[in-house]
């Protein structure tokens, strides 16, 4: 008994010693922080204060983050952000991957195919106008969407007060906060300066999610709206966008120990889901994703082997899984490592305890954790089935297309806002447009592999998890050569992948896509019942889920006394820390700041470690410029810190204490992939490419001098 | 020209520096280092004083190194160095290298198959005598032979003079100075106490080479003699050998900063060739051997995958070429890192002009470099046919089956000295031994693929390379069936693979060995021409190289104005330094002292980091006993140093200050694999286990308190 005292408050210590360390804080929150003591030397309100100009006006979410650098609407974003838009231009004869892209002039600037930005205008809690539609006698799936038909109306109403604009509800806390943000969103985005990829992808996946880092993981955009300032679709005639606000750069960039700070868009965390959750990822989904993907890549890979072109096809799609198939391993290695699920259970065990010792908080939250729980054993049970169904629509190209034209014909019959999002007015042009960038990197073979290979899989579940619409296809004895003839049949008869069919398709109704007898829309019919069904079991789920953790949060904050920061939504957050190295793993030791000679320690003549001749010479001749660094003799390349970030904080501005930019964020070393369940102080560091290798790189590589002009760096 | 001068000062200052740090000592030198002065605190004579009772008499070459701990003939050494006897005294149900060996008592301790031991007793300088045989008027082929002729003789009489003792002259600089050592030679070697691979070789290949180090490469064997304390071959009756000296154990080990030295026999490093040798091993030799040792490894991998005792039989050699090829990476790639060779070429062009610059001096040296360079020109143009007769013989067992017997006939028909030195009297029952254990681990199909391999090379030597055994096999248009046939046909009618016919065979004549018919010995005849030729080269070669060589280090010692050491060549040395870390690669450092939570944290399920449950219990339960590091707060489990080491080290005392055994020295750091051809204070690192590793487990997982006792070792 006095051990479990101790532990409880160790562990009760630690989990106030870790969240005081963390933080992913909404824009509304940082005047709480104390940044000033923190070493920040700007005023909290320099950085946001509402209706004022404000550093946050510099900052866009363009997929994940970016900043405004000049008052010609100049971006300052990662490679990796644009690469798709890159690859999207890129030909086998102007491939702009390998030599990356330089506009000479203005007018030489290229529309970055797929990219919008956002800027956060203004925001406001709508937490009760929301939560006024959940009704006692409710179904938990009828809560759900009662809570994302509000949503929408009150994001169409605002948007219809704010021409223009675009809007979005933020679930903060799952059930208790909401939040309307208004954003201004440009739709003419242009490439300005792209390094190749044997800088701006330097190490490639060999080195993705780790330090030591050597990578130039930056590229250039520019923002550009109609001759009258408003935002437009690309025109010729459209004219640069002129933020409000635009970063200062400090060419001087910052040194190991120094105060920074981040403002970005980071995508999604899992903080305050419980161990029942945390140990569904573990056992479950993620090496079920990651073994998965690992095999897509290894079919790509194959198919790509011998053709360029093909292999040009898989590269941004490739990237992707590799991309989290190695997040997610870090995730569960990491997991692992200090015992995360145990950790959680842990603390479950004291918060159980406290419910427990008194009456009223017994009745109120006794069985929460209990109904978490077998919520997780139903995901559990059904995890096969269900992962089966979602990879079918996302993994197959064709099975994509024809499910995206039936499920259109169908959702744009009714009423825009009961639409599923994709089909709502204001994002079916968006939705058309992935539609034709899938298509344009399809390949046959390898969509028929895949295709085969969760047919294969399906027709091993369980006779209660059945699929239905398969289920003829798996009659008979010889189940792989059925299988084999039904993809060769379904493939050979189907025009879907022809783009004209395809985006014809998307405009007819469900009775003339019956007409078209496409076997893939066919498929499409004849699962869709399935789909509606998880989607109608899901929304159950999140109802309860909702209801449940919001009162999970309510007895937390009872028994730690404090106020907890929201999981990540891919609203505007603000993260603060200080450039720090770390202990990996047993005698090995991480410095924060590294070189160019780690660049060329690294060169081998092979991709992905192929740095150009031109800056291998640089080198050898030292012509660092103003940029050596006294200390490490070299020009510094990465920095590491320990704020706290997740995707989406990609392209992410770092900031010095006077909100100068010093780097551009783009990943978190390996042991850091647990950010999104878990902050930790030892391992939590995350990477950015240094201000001073990015202007190096533009002065002396690129010779593109007039960019280095219009950021007001002089030399 | 002031540039060249600047790098000329430059050049000279990090030679000396380098020679500076450097230092495999000749035990007859170790008065003039100045051992106080860099730490040392007992008296350099307490180390060695000629004829005193002193510390190396403590040390003992058991293939690479160990020393005495005990009064009674305990001896601790690596794990790897009694590997291969383990391996030859396990079987499938008593699996030694599995389950470790731990003997309760003396009469468990069983023989150490193919293990010796011996410890220095004297030296004398034999120079004048040796050198005395080279006459003007010889060839070069012909002095090798008279220096070689009369290092036997001398060897011959100290042994006649010493009986009982073994005798060596060893070369410490080509063509100048020789030495003459004498050695107690102890014949019964027993196994007493190995840790289970899963500690002795915990990391296995994947961690050699590799700093940070978790393997617990220690194990403890003992020397018996006759019951008259002479030195004999096993037999029941024999008892514990009584050293005239053993080592002093201090449970404390050592911290960062501490001096240490060691003492050993380091095998072998190159440091006084020129580039040209660099040269030719950078881009010749090593990559050739490294990728057909790697070529091995994949055909031993295969045929051992389904059957365990297959892949007990490959164990052992696997491990040893595995060894190899990783050691020769690890240079390829730090001679790269530092540019290696062209460091020597500016050296040699340096020492060139400084031999320009005097008329006498460069009527004296002046073509020595060219001539040396030639040498290596001709080296290069045979490498390939070289090297192909070499590793017929060393990587096919039955060729090295025939050829030895073969050999054996026509070389114990000669006189003892004239003979090679493997059918000499002294040294043809360890021969013998060697193919009996070469037998052991014989696999025919793994041979004859190796065979196979092999003369597929040797059918695209070029003409004036071919190999006259082997062109009948060569003819006709089905080249890779013709191969096939041949070997088919002579595993299946040779007989030299049974153990009975193979020892009767190195008792035969040559004509007797010809009535056998034995295909494999016909093969040895019609190559053994191809041999005597190439030995002949290389005889003619090294005595060319041994004169040119001589006069190097005498123009290079006018030159830098100072004395060198010795090239290692299996003598006694000492080596001393300080525990540190270091800069494996940019912005990572390496911290000279792992622990046992390292252990843990490098521990999966599987082979080579499978933990024993009890030593993982342990951990959990912190029942580290008097072995807690109070700043690591674990257990210390290796430690690093930048001492001068190599091959033939591993097993070395790691001594303290005042002589007091602190850990086991067993590997090198891969940046330091590069030490055979040079030193680099930044990047030569050794690797020991920490001698509180070792008695932690034998106190808590061995459970072997007698040993302990019997080490003086009290807790």
């Amino acid at each position: 008994m006095y051990l479990a005292a101790v532990l409880a408050t160790i562990l009760i210590f630690l989990w106030i010693q870790v969240f005081a360390d963390e933080g992913m804080w909404p824009i509304s929150e940082i005047h709480k922080i104390g940044l000033q003591q923190k070493g920040l030397e700007i005023a909290a309100e320099d950085i946001f204060s509402p209706g004022k100009l404000s550093l946050i006006q510099a900052v866009v979410q363009v997929g994940a983050t970016g900043s405004f650098v000049s008052e010609d609407g100049l971006i300052i974003t990662n490679h990796h952000v644009a690469y798709g838009s890159v690859q999207a231009v890129s030909t086998k004869e102007k491939d702009y991957i390998q030599q990356g892209f330089k506009a000479s002039r203005r007018s030489d600037e290229i529309p970055a195919r797929g990219l919008t930005a956002r800027i956060t205008e203004s925001y406001r809690d709508v937490s009760t106008e929301i939560l006024s539609v959940i009704k006692e006698q409710m179904e938990f799936a009828e809560q759900t969407k009662a809570v994302e038909r509000k949503m929408k109306e009150m994001v169409a109403e605002a948007e219809r007060e704010n021409p223009g604009k675009r809007a979005e509800v933020a679930e903060m806390f799952s059930g208790k906060t909401y939040v309307l943000f208004l954003y201004t969103y440009l739709k003419d985005i242009r490439l300005v300066y792209v390094p190749p990829r044997s800088i701006g992808n330097f190490g490639g996946e060999i080195d993705n999610w780790m330090w030591p880092r050597h990578t130039g993981d930056f590229s250039f955009l520019r923002a550009y709206v109609a001759p009258d300032g408003t935002p437009a679709e690309y025109s010729k005639e459209n004219i640069p966008y002129h933020p409000k606000k635009y970063l200062q750069i400090n060419p001087k960039g910052v040194e190991e120990g120094n105060f920074i700070f981040l403002l970005g868009y980071p995508g999604r965390t899992y903080r305050h889901r419980t161990s029942h959750f945390l140990a569904y990822e573990e056992e479950v989904r993620m090496p079920w994703v990651a073994d998965w993907y690992a095999w897509q890549i290894s079919v790509m890979e194959m198919t790509g082997e011998k053709d360029r072109e093909i292999a040009l096809k898989h590269l941004s799609r490739m990237r992707g899984l590799s991309n989290t198939m190695k997040n997610y391993r870090g995730k569960l290695s990491g997991m692992k490592r200090i015992g995360l699920v145990d950790i959680k259970r842990e603390e479950e065990k004291e918060l159980r305890r406290f419910i427990q010792a008194d009456q009223e908080r017994k009745a109120k939250y006794g069985d929460i954790l209990k109904k978490i729980g077998k919520i997780y054993d139903d995901i559990r049970e059904r995890a096969e089935y269900e992962l089966l169904l979602d990879y079918l629509r996302r993994s197959v190209n064709m099975i994509s297309f024809g499910y995206t034209v039936y499920e259109a014909s169908i959702e744009r019959q009714k009423e825009d806002l009961e639409r599923e999002s994709s089909y709502m007015d204001r994002n079916f042009a968006r939705t058309r447009q992935r539609l034709e960038l899938s298509l344009r990197n399809y390949h046959q073979p390898t969509d028929k592999m895949v295709f085969k290979e969760l047919l294969m899989r399906a027709a091993k579940l369980p006779p209660e998890f059945r699929i239905p619409a398969l289920e003829t296809i798996f009659e008979g004895a010889d189940l792989e050569g059925n299988i084999d003839e039904f993809v060769a049949q379904t493939y050979s008869r189907s025009t879907l992948s022809q783009s004209s069919v395809l985006m014809d398709a998307l405009q007819k109704s469900t009775s003339e896509l019956k007409e078209m007898n496409d076997p893939f829309i066919q498929l499409a019919e004849a699962l869709y019942p399935s789909y509606q069904n998880l989607k109608k079991t899901r929304d159950a789920r999140t109802g309860a889920l909702t209801e449940l953790y919001a009162h999970l949060i309510d007895v937390k904050k009872e028994f730690l006394q404090k106020d907890f920061i929201p999981d990540a939504n891919r609203t505007l957050r603000l993260t603060f820390g200080r450039i720090r190295g770390y202990h990996p793993r047993d005698a090995v030791y991480y410095e924060p700041i590294t070189t160019l000679d780690g660049v060329v320690e690294k060169t081998t003549s092979e991709e992905p470690f192929d740095t150009p001749a031109e800056l291998i010479a640089l080198h050898r001749e030292k012509d660092f410029g103003q940029f050596l660094h006294p200390q490490l003799k070299s020009v510094p390349v990465c920095i590491l810190y320990d704020a706290d970030t997740t995707g989406g904080n990609s392209g992410s501005p770092v900031l010095n204490a006077r909100g100068e930019l010093v780097g551009v964020n783009f990943d978190r070393a390996y042991e850091a992939t647990i950010n999104d369940y878990r902050w930790n102080k030892d391992y939590s560091r995350s990477i950015a490419v240094d201000i001073r290798y990015v202007l190096w790189i533009m002065q002396k590589y690129g010779k593109v001098d007039d960019l280095l002009k219009e950021m007001d760096v002089s030399f």
